[in-house]
């Protein structure tokens, strides 16, 4: 009698714990939003594909990426090509739109080069974001980058800070990249409309290449004795104009202000020789790219009864942001 | 015994229940991001704050925070003056703050008389992110709205669909105020680009008043016999060419492109006085606000030891967005 009891009260117990454990894995299993909460299941997978996949400058965007998959409960990958290659990079993404993915974020090589297969995979009902480097007359439902322009006026105004308002520079850039004319621009109009004591005296080509900026930055110093100050438009060009500085003995008296974090702009900014550099919300780019992604494969978008077939179901377009890393704050830059 | 096994028993499974449903409820509880998901509590209450609070443009405003409450299990409260009355927002919005809510949406009325209660609500704790209307030397995170520059392009995208590329057009619009600024320049600058055998001819005041907004159509129709097509800056200036087009019986002859979506504006599309009208991403400014919201009230934004303090924690600037409502899509733009 007392045994069978045991038995049934085991079992008992047994069913309750089921039963609510049931409930639980339900819950946890459960898509989308309910009962008070945005999840997703294991499942579900979304890919970040780049290109040049081993560029230092896509980790804190997969580090986003992942982040944004944790809080929601998804699984991503990264995939990429290795080389700076559109061709190499239409193959990856073909390839990840044949495994048929939740959603798809990217940084397209090449605008034109790639848009057909953008829409190849959004016709396929394979939600796609486009991060860092837009496509923009492809199906690609939202394009989350910085906005180079306002990166550029806020580099004006931290070499303002630098200098006091006042003083001759100038800038190394690659003209004809859109990004790179956008944050020229930017830096230029900044300082025509606020800073009337300063004036760009000088623009050259660094073409992306140490070597070359450093030619162009040593050139620059040479014709403009009075120079104060320059703008780098990215990594390269500041590393390269900190070497001119330095081989000119005019360390902190040419101010630099570059672009991006690699390693040697940190170290540069560490030892005195570049004064700042503007750091992209690259995280941003990737948790938010994710988000939209999650939203748009589960229909969580704007209400399409409420505002008809041809709206945009995404804020289009999202200014990921950036920040001003000096002597100061150059340490949390540092990859851990 | 057989009873005290049964009381046994039940206080076992009572126990059992107890610890898993408490489980449970823990989960559901708990706050942010954990096991995959989130969720916050309902306990958490996020407060929508505008001005003219009755005014029918916030209300799909207002649908988007509804839901990304909804989405996320927290509460939301809407608040806001009655009047168009700096004065009467900054006393609603100082309420909010008292009531340490864990978000404040805000739509400021004016930008500099806003700031320093903004900046209070941020001192305290308290995350602000803004919409529709910018208060951009003030310490909220984040700003979501129409980037009217783009809106007034996509006008021009269409005027020129419409028009089949070439003819005269006017523009009513309220000079001064930067929004309507904004769609003004935006316009100007994608006809003169684009659209070589179109023009814009006229510019004239509308003041946000039918009636105003007529007399300047009808002058600007008088002034202009070749006059193809009217675009107006805001739905006032819509209605009001509307009603100079027929009292000048050239329905028809000359297009109106309107802003926004109110009533007097869809009647007219739908009798084919006006031909379309901008529609903004109002649903996305209220939504991705309360995620924003949501997301700094948890600390789930940029890792802050990956960043440092300074970096911007969300994207700064959020385009929500714009679609063409003409008369096939109309009827979704109905209150429903």
């Amino acid at each position: 009698m007392k045994k069978l009891m045991m038995v049934y009260l085991l079992l008992i117990v047994a069913f309750v714990g089921y039963v609510v454990m049931y409930r639980l894995e339900d819950q946890r299993r459960s898509t989308g939003w309910q009962d008070g909460g945005l999840h997703g299941s294991i499942g579900e997978n979304y890919v970040m594909v780049t290109f040049q996949s081993g560029m230092e400058y896509w980790k804190n965007i997969l580090k986003g990426f992942e982040d944004g998959g944790d809080a929601l409960g998804v699984s991503v990958d990264y995939r990429g090509s290795t080389q700076y290659d559109a061709k190499e990079q239409i193959t990856v993404l073909e390839q990840v739109i044949a495994k048929k993915p939740a959603g798809i974020a990217l940084s397209a090589i090449d605008s034109k080069a790639l848009t057909s297969t953008i829409n190849k995979a959004v016709d396929a009902g394979i939600p796609v974001v486009l991060f860092d480097a837009d496509a923009p007359n492809s199906k690609a439902y939202s394009f989350l980058a910085t906005n180079n322009y306002e990166a550029g006026a806020t580099a004006a105004d931290e070499m303002a800070r630098i200098l006091g308002r006042e003083g001759q520079v100038g800038i190394i850039t690659q003209p004809g990249q859109q990004n790179h004319d956008d944050r020229m621009s930017g830096f230029r109009d900044a300082i025509a409309a606020k800073y009337p004591a300063m004036s760009v005296v000088d623009v050259r080509e660094g073409k992306g290449d140490t070597m070359i900026a450093k030619n162009a930055a040593a050139e620059m110093i040479k014709k403009h004795p009075e120079l104060k100050g320059i703008f780098a438009t990215e990594a390269s060009g500041g590393a390269g104009a900190a070497d001119a500085v330095i081989a000119a003995n005019k360390t902190g008296k040419v101010k630099i202000i570059g672009f991006d974090t690699n390693k040697a702009t940190l170290d540069r900014i560490s030892d005195g020789t570049i004064s700042a550099t503007i750091a992209q919300g690259t995280w941003n780019m990737g948790y938010w790219s994710l988000q939209y992604l999650f939203h748009l494969h589960h229909g969580l978008t704007v209400p399409a009864p409420t505002l008809g077939n041809d709206v945009s179901p995404l804020p289009p377009r999202v200014d990921t942001g950036v920040t001003v890393v000096t002597r100061e704050n150059v340490n949390d830059y540092y990859a851990k």
